[in-house]
């Protein structure tokens, strides 16, 4: 359960673009054109699949290695961080992602390869940070390929890596065309490690379902309310800011900061550059970090905070005094939950006094459900903010130039 | 050994505002007010004074337990981070920052509590967050305090932590009174625990001594102009991207955030509010996440790449030929260190063709030397950048209301 309160009432918000909003995402997913609003219920059919299949078969699993960069790790990674601490029993995995040789030699010596399961995950099939990184691994490993039930595939139907996934019979799922990278969690991409893993998806898949429901009946146009006023403000306030209070959201923060700055970047119609730059902190810890450039800083942020209510860990701050150390002893006897969201609403208080504009998404507990509602949130917020820019939201013609040129360096 | 190159050049700075930053910051470090840049030299007194007494007493830790936020963690994080690959045999360090029971629950269950050493770090001595965890690991593991020689206190001389040192004859260390949090790592902060821990804080130390000379000398006076470039633009270009090419840079990026962040949002002697919005991403991976809004979003930011030459790591890209892969064996056989230094400059060149303005900065390799320099480097900057826009670099007001309202929370 998600509780959303913001100052995006109807006083400050032109309802025509709210009208806009809606009718632009019913026509971008009616029409096929956008498709990752079918997946919460597209994909529980690949949760029995997998479950009738897979998951015995990969029993023995330890270890799930998933390869891949961007829109192919970052959603499965902010679901592993959120779910883990009430998944104690999930299965380790590992994430090979970055060019970078430290990490990578470090990732691979942790390795116990008989127990690993290789998760290759590249919607275009071309991504040159993983697919050398998969060329290391074979070779690190010797891993055979033909059959290979230690290997699966993650792409699209009829990439050049689902193509040699089917010249080896290795097993591999597809990524629906409609639906892009960086809004592909619930699709192949999320379900499969996180199901193999242990992770409950369909009830995240239940939960995002329910949260599309809604908003289709209307019941959740604060969205609309929410893109509108981003959209109308974007010269005056391009930074949105999301200050989430526990450390459980740091990856899916980075999970929205792809998704607003890859999506909203971008040349509109007319040619003009728009966008609206996405910024993740973690609370208490950003407080002493970021928190002064909100409040006496240039009025070019809002600030969106995200609590938890219960954290499921009933740890409490002991009933201790201690000699000249009374200064902190209001807190004793209470529980570390209270304190985080004390100071959640204490700062979000003084950030709106300090003429910033703040709303607010509190979960009741961090569950498979919860994540589910928040994932879809997160995504047709996007498109709808998309849509009132007037831009693609679906694509990025903009990193290809820097690929091109990349390429260049090697070919003489 | 570190390289700069910019577009700093005169044509576009204003010589008088470079002059002017130099002037501010020898008379700033001249009377006393801001010590960091004593730091380095003053500090090496302390490796000494650690070196002969207590590196013997603790040399059966197996964990240091750094109980702090902000200011009293961000620095060593970073340093932590960057060295710990080419400081094998580094023990461990274990922070406790946030006041998110999940995590403080997490941490405590994997102490070894008898061969833990637990470092309290705060510069007023009264950080809510840092006093309720000490007293958690307090009641927890049952710490005797009178006399322990498991807790080590880092604060300013006089704070109300240093007087419950006192008061139990715990071992404390002193924070110079004109070094504030965020500029204190090269201080006890940061040189008790990485020095117990077996980094060569002498070394890093040694670094940052020589980057200062040569700053006073005017022999890396691309840094003032660098500062008086983003003041100079700072309407235009509010946001300053630090694009990172290795994972090691990730706290290190947060680092600088805060440092640029906290120290730069400021209200100015007109009551302007003024400041720069810093934000750290790393690459490759950030291509495939924030590179999109960069090169087609609005014209609203910098970006200062930063590459290491050689990792240490000489990891190769096998030369495989997979069937329907051969579009990515145009790096085949090259390392991944050529790789991704590549990614970095093809990405900076797109950047700059798209019209923003971009800098570098090369790490010949990330060895002591090279982090005791940029570290200086960063503080320099940020000095140099506050003295231009007319601010207090070195206070945070604004934090203040929010722990006020925190209080009243709890006061009834």
């Amino acid at each position: 359960m998600l509780y959303y309160e913001g100052e995006f009432d109807t006083q400050e918000i032109d309802l025509v673009c709210v009208e806009e909003g809606y009718r632009c995402l019913v026509s971008e997913h009616a029409g096929g054109l956008v498709g990752y609003s079918d997946l919460p219920q597209s994909s529980l059919v690949l949760c029995d699949e997998i479950t009738s299949s897979l998951l015995t078969e990969t029993a023995l699993v330890e270890t799930i290695a998933v390869v891949g960069i961007g829109g192919s790790t970052l959603g499965i990674k902010a679901i592993d961080r959120l779910l883990r601490s009430t998944t104690p029993h999930a299965k380790k995995i590992v994430y090979f992602e970055n060019s970078d040789p430290v990490s990578i030699a470090e990732e691979t010596a942790q390795l116990n390869y008989e127990k690993t399961l290789f998760i290759v995950i590249s919607k275009s099939g071309g991504t040159v940070e993983t697919l050398s990184i998969f060329k290391h691994l074979i070779a690190t490993f010797n891993i055979p390929l033909q059959d290979s039930k230690q290997i699966i595939i993650v792409s699209d139907d009829g990439s050049i890596l689902s193509q040699f996934a089917d010249h080896y019979s290795i097993k591999r799922f597809v990524i629906p065309s409609n639906v892009g990278g960086r809004f592909s969690v619930l699709s192949a991409v999320g379900v499969v490690p996180l199901l193999l893993a242990g992770f409950d998806v369909a009830a995240i898949l239940r939960g995002a379902h329910s949260f599309g429901e809604r908003f289709w009946d209307r019941q959740e146009d604060h969205l609309l309310h929410k893109a509108a006023f981003y959209v109308a403000n974007a010269k005056n306030h391009p930074i949105n800011v999301l200050f989430s209070y526990s450390d459980r959201f740091e990856e899916f923060g980075k999970w929205v900061v792809q998704l607003w700055g890859e999506s909203l970047g971008k040349k509109n119609q007319e040619g003009e550059r728009v966008g609206l730059t996405p910024i993740s902190l973690i609370g208490s810890v950003d407080q002493h970090s970021f928190l002064q450039l909100i409040i006496e800083g240039p009025l070019n942020k809002t600030v969106t905070f995200m609590s938890v209510k219960h954290s499921n860990e009933t740890l409490m701050i002991p009933e201790m005094n201690l000699p000249f150390l009374e200064k902190s002893d209001f807190v004793n006897g209470k529980s570390f939950d209270t304190l985080i969201n004390a100071q959640c609403h204490a700062t979000m208080q003084s950030v709106a006094q300090s003429g910033v504009s703040v709303d607010e998404i509190i979960w009741e507990s961090v569950d498979e459900v919860s994540v589910g509602e928040m994932i879809l949130y997160y995504e047709l917020l996007t498109s709808a903010s998309g849509a009132l820019l007037e831009i693609d939201t679906y694509n990025q013609p903009g990193v290809e130039l820097g690929k091109q040129i990349l390429q260049t360096y090697f070919n003489h």
